[in-house]
């Protein structure tokens, strides 16, 4: 085998109120990446399309080279390989494009080198990636979905600690990105330092509700304790019409919405593909009046994650 | 009917990580309660046995009679009822004495009257009684827990939102009750008005992961993710040895231990009866060295909750 092309899908995190500890991916967009072996030492990133060209091809400065050269520092790798980074999605949605790609990475090259490494190892690797873009923070819930599929509880970033958990099988996803350019270092400095123990309780309260109901599939709990009080108060000053549009998704039925990571998209969660289709159309009308222009995405629940496309 | 005698379980409620948001009930200690019919209107105390002469027989200074008065107002009812309590655990253990006896009343009250009603409704009759305890503050869990039976998630305590999970078939409890004395309201003012976001994260990634852990039945998870970083290293500076009473639980097998409620009860959780009466018996040393006297109680999780004893 000399060369693996991998899929790995966008995520949204989050979820309502359980900020840094709840993501689920999605069907898509993701990212698309190729790793190839040569002769010569070194990782190299060849080729990235669909970023516009924003993206570093510096391997230091970019989420996949981070995570290539973290796997092969681990396994003492000998050759070189080189790399093609195939974007689906704009940069700085919410949506973990960043993410994406550092885990079609590496499961891309755990194919390549045949080295069956575990989810668990390989998430280390595609961590080190996000470390560029969160500022030195591990932070795990994109990558921790990307890579392990369907809705994860991450209990610990630093221990790697992932866990997948079930939820309704009707379970879908509507997702607005409107086109506004907002920043995750911003958005993250944005947040209150310190917070009520009342609020916290609260927050609490309902995020272990949360898993609660997506465990005993069960949408009414999962509608009552998805809001968020501490995060989405906040983020949703940057984001023009917020809560028309979350009016909009619930309205129309959608059992919850809220921001994905750190924005500016939109998720909302609802019981069936033609729901998620109007219930972002309604979303979408209200960007209309604002002039907004945005992108959508319906989708189930990624269940199984990455996928290897071709080897050869 | 004249007379019901019902029975209602003690409880551990925050369970390692879950401040205000989990609890569990426990298959003994627990309060019995009789509530007679009388011609003569109104809502007497008869009598009190086992609270050593501490409970006001007031029935506005008393969790049963609030309970049952809220009970009467709500039903309109024109007759009178005479109450008996009889307390089969100390006061202030932190094991929710007087949520047993409010519950064991609104339990006994609805057998007698032959109302019917659903839990949630008797859960607000036996909060208005939680009211008394805890300074105004409504507070659901020794209550949900001690009427719901099981392990159960206070989603809101306002919006009487309890949802039981379930949790590992063979799972037991060690408590130990060590005989100092402390006031919840006192425990409640020790705790910080405000703590970090950084910590409030940790602590739900823990609860998320903790509530997994039951659902999913897995004492890995649940030994992970039990440990609680906001309340317990503030409440413990109260209970003498508390840190080696833990440690000698953890060493002795049990999957986690921690405060029960706001103390000074410890309950430490175990996956047989025969590890809870180790675990319990090596505590017990921590407290027979500095001679604090105890009591042990060795549980499994009580699935029934109340029950009715007698009715005739």
């Amino acid at each position: 085998m000399k060369e693996v092309r991998a899929f790995a899908p966008a995520s949204v995190t989050n979820v309502g109120c359980g900020f840094d500890v709840l993501g689920f991916a999605i069907e898509k967009p993701g990212d698309e990446v190729v790793v190839r072996l040569r002769n010569s030492k070194g990782i190299t990133i060849k080729k990235i399309s669909g970023d516009g060209g924003k993206l570093s091809k510096d391997i230091e400065q970019n989420t996949a080279g981070v995570a290539v050269r973290a796997f092969l520092n681990e396994i003492s790798f000998e050759k070189g390989i080189e790399i093609e980074i195939y974007k689906n999605m704009a940069l700085g949605t919410g949506l973990g494009s960043s993410a994406a790609s550092a885990v079609a990475a590496v499961v891309a090259l755990d194919h390549l080198l045949n080295t069956k490494l575990t989810k668990r190892e390989l998430l280390k690797f595609a961590l080190e990636g996000e470390k560029l873009t969160s500022g030195g923070r591990y932070h795990a819930d994109n990558v921790a979905a990307a890579l392990y599929g369907g809705l994860v509880v991450i209990r610990c970033s630093d221990d790697l600690d992932v866990i997948n958990i079930d939820y309704p099988d009707d379970l879908n996803c509507a997702i607005i990105y409107p086109h506004i350019v907002m920043n995750t270092s911003d958005m993250r400095r944005l947040l209150r330092k310190e917070i009520t123990l009342a609020d916290a309780v609260k927050q609490w309260s309902n995020i272990a509700s949360l898993v609660t109901g997506f465990m005993k599939k069960d949408y009414t709990i999962i509608s009552k304790s998805i809001n968020d009080f501490i995060v989405e108060p906040v983020r949703s000053l940057l984001i023009p019409s917020f809560y028309e549009m979350k009016k909009a998704a619930i309205d129309a039925g959608a059992v919850g919405c809220s921001i994905s990571g750190s924005g500016p998209s939109l998720f909302a969660l609802t019981k069936s593909k033609a729901a998620a289709n109007k219930t972002a159309n309604e979303m979408k009308k209200v960007l209309d009046k604002i002039e907004i222009e945005c992108d959508i995405y319906i989708s189930g629940i990624n269940r199984k994650g990455p996928k290897i496309l071709s080897a050869k």
